[in-house]
């Protein structure tokens, strides 16, 4: 048998104006998982994945209901021989589109400007949806060697995961496979395939802090009654060190320390201080943590984030209120091989040491998940490396991300198998921010490359 | 001539019934200057204050427009001979009735339970101008020896007086007086009457931290870009020194030391730390300013407190953002002879010495106004002590208020004169709260109080 590779190059270029269309039908439907109004939206999505699924020829596509977004499975027919099983990940909820007023176009109503695809979900990820669904169909239309496909798409990425990780503990039969392809991971330029080997986890907290029982005039008690909002700011101070480092007792007891060569590896990334600096618009960098390159801190070592804060008076103009209570949300970034429970713990300790008689505090856990590490050598990364390389004619570059995906975790736990991450967003992609684009170009030779990527498994 | 007392003092007790009922024709007019809806009410209640002044044979009012809500201005006929002129100020707006399912009756229908009358303005000032009106009604009809009057009430108290320190200013001859009585200050305890002889000041700022150009992903920047709700917290937490003091580059050094005499009267006031529990509901006190009682830091220290915090998401749930901007409301309570040009200029100093490059700040100065202290010993003080003595049977305590009473200070600065502060509001008055009351027999007390004031003034 001859390379596969020409007749699967055609075959996507030669049907690329369709998978736009198909991505179009996609993007239209309004699939928020935060906004309750949205649910019928939500399913709507569901049951075009699950449609696009059976499209595909897939012998089994089922919609396992759940108490939020239902979780469509599809398997393909049996590949024969040896060939591996692949699990493909992918969510079809998007963020919500908040504040519309900055979107240059209706972001369900797709539209092309200059190289970019501009919806809610272009990127993140209905995009690399319809890339891994194309990439299978090239593979099969081609008649090439190929994997065993089971595909797993769920509705509730962008509000935590929450029925996934009990889904993926009770289904481990029908999900059983021997790796799995996650393209939610996005790439470091265009020019630049990626490979992820490591996700932060997450521990998000909320903190309430209340002192009086009503608002009180700042005149009348200020000076003898704790405002909470003080007490608020000096406990989120407190939670780093002068040198950036995060205040938690116990905080960096289990944190994996860098080897040497794969500080070096990072160091290769075009992920510098200017990078950021443009990429975030901010007029300086923070210092973070020292001893470590911008790089490191975000992808390899553990942070803690103020997500929001509110307490008092925040309208227009003044009011000389000495507020009842405050409220932050808090969040940590972990990596190996810290765990959301011990933070939790950690953050009680210094609540307990820390917070003064004068007010009462409650701390509620919102969303969490572990962080997770693959091995950067083995059969699944080396077809992956070897597809990207030959995509974009350039081999791929592996980075750790400072994000977390929290299903990796879980099918590390449940099923015992490694996730391979990449994708084929962008960092100036505005995923989670008005005008969120895709990169067509970039999104062609993803398609390609995991139409490859597919055949290298089965050689 | 007898002494007048037992006259005035039947008078009183003989019209109380019309008193109330002209009471109740001002409290039914919803003047709250806050809504721009309210307008028309707060000209109505204006023009119900000229016409009252008519009606008490004032040779001349006149309602002074302004862009906001008009000054009523009125004099009664001169009193002829050496007697003193004193200006009676009042204002007759009120605050909103918001939340409006806590009243237990509508706030615009006044109506007794017990010994109190319910409604808003009752206490905060409606029921005090009626006191002082008709004390001067009183006065006027007994024939006794009197002051010459004159009345500025205001329409703006509530949202600041923005249009009164221009007024005075440019009104020195119309407003010239020997001393100004302002009822709006309140007694500590119905069974203690009560001249306030110090008043706060008061110095608002809203700050805006401003780092990455939108909100970013914190698991993408989270270690990398410094987060403005962080640094919000890292100031506002250094703007107090560990032991209690404010931290700003010499915020103590024009603060007027309290003397021993002043400090063993203030500390015969029932303003303990069981007091400020019982009316805060806070779990316990805040230590404060070391060194001072809680009477003291409210009342004599200068203080500084966190009115608002607003930043990234506040919203139910998990959201991980790592946000674009941070805002605090901050505001200074001032002492003699702080003022709010120094402290502007002392936080200015200290942004600029800590905020770090990692981002913009702007400060924006909202409200203010000066500290004030009066002399506790001058003939018109002497006065009111013995006409409050006289109506309680019980010699007056002197305090200074934790609050701040601007126009106070205007009128020291425009006019050269001192302010008579007292009134006979309670703190258990519900003052800009639901359920706002005036305490019926305190308010008959009142009204005797201010006639005997008038004409021992003139003695």
């Amino acid at each position: 048998m001859t390379s596969p590779h020409p007749a699967l190059l055609q075959y996507v270029k030669t049907h690329l104006p369709r998978f736009r269309r198909e991505l179009d039908e996609l993007l239209v439907i309004p699939s928020v998982s935060t906004e309750s109004a949205r649910q019928g939206q939500v399913l709507a999505a569901a049951e075009w994945t699950a449609q696009a699924l059976r499209a595909l020829g897939c012998g089994r596509v089922e919609s396992f209901p759940t108490p939020g977004a239902p979780l469509v499975y599809g398997e393909s027919i049996p590949a024969g021989g040896s060939a591996p099983t692949v699990l493909i990940y992918g969510h079809y909820d998007v963020q919500p589109v908040d504040p519309l007023e900055l979107w240059q176009s209706d972001p369900f109503q797709p539209v092309v400007r200059g190289e970019d695809l501009y919806a809610r979900g272009a990127s993140d990820m209905k995009g690399q949806i319809l890339a891994v669904l194309k990439a299978v169909e090239a593979v099969l239309s081609a008649g090439a060697k190929r994997p065993a496909f089971k595909f797993l798409f769920e509705g509730e990425e962008e509000i935590g995961s929450t029925h996934l990780p009990e889904f993926i503990r009770t289904h481990r039969d029908l999900l059983a496979c021997d790796l799995c392809l996650n393209p939610d991971a996005g790439m470091i330029a265009p020019e630049l395939p990626t490979i992820t080997y490591g996700l932060r986890g997450l521990a998000y907290f909320e903190l309430r802090l209340r002192g009086p029982s009503h608002d009180l005039h700042s005149g009348m008690y200020g000076g003898v009654v704790h405002n909470p909002a003080q007490v608020l700011c000096e406990l989120v101070a407190a939670m780093h060190e002068p040198s950036g480092r995060v205040n938690l007792p116990g905080f960096y007891d289990v944190v994996r320390p860098l080897d040497p060569e794969e500080r070096r590896e990072l160091g290769r990334l075009p992920m510098d201080e200017a990078f950021y600096l443009r990429a975030s618009g901010a007029p300086a960098l923070w210092a973070g943590e020292q001893g470590f390159t911008p790089f490191e801190r975000v992808g390899a070592r553990p942070t803690l984030e103020v997500n929001g804060l509110s307490s008092g008076f925040t309208g227009e103009g003044s009011k000389t209120v000495l507020p009842a209570e405050a409220m932050g949300k808090i969040s940590m970034r972990l990596v190996p091989d810290q765990t959301p429970e011990q933070v939790t713990s950690q953050l009680e300790a210094f609540l307990r040491q820390r917070v003064p008689a004068s007010v009462r505090w409650e701390l509620k856990r919102l969303a969490g998940g572990p962080p997770s590490i693959s091995a950067r050598e083995s059969p699944g990364v080396r077809a992956l490396a070897r597809a990207l390389g030959e995509a974009w004619g350039q081999a791929p570059v592996f980075r750790r991300e400072g994000g977390s995906i929290p299903v990796v975790a879980y099918l590390q736990e449940y099923l015992g198998v490694e996730s391979l991450l990449t994708g084929f967003s962008l960092p100036e992609d505005n995923a989670h921010s008005p005008n969120e684009k895709l990169h067509l170009p970039t999104w062609q030779k993803g398609i390609a490359a995991l139409a490859l990527f597919f055949s290298y498994l089965a050689e």
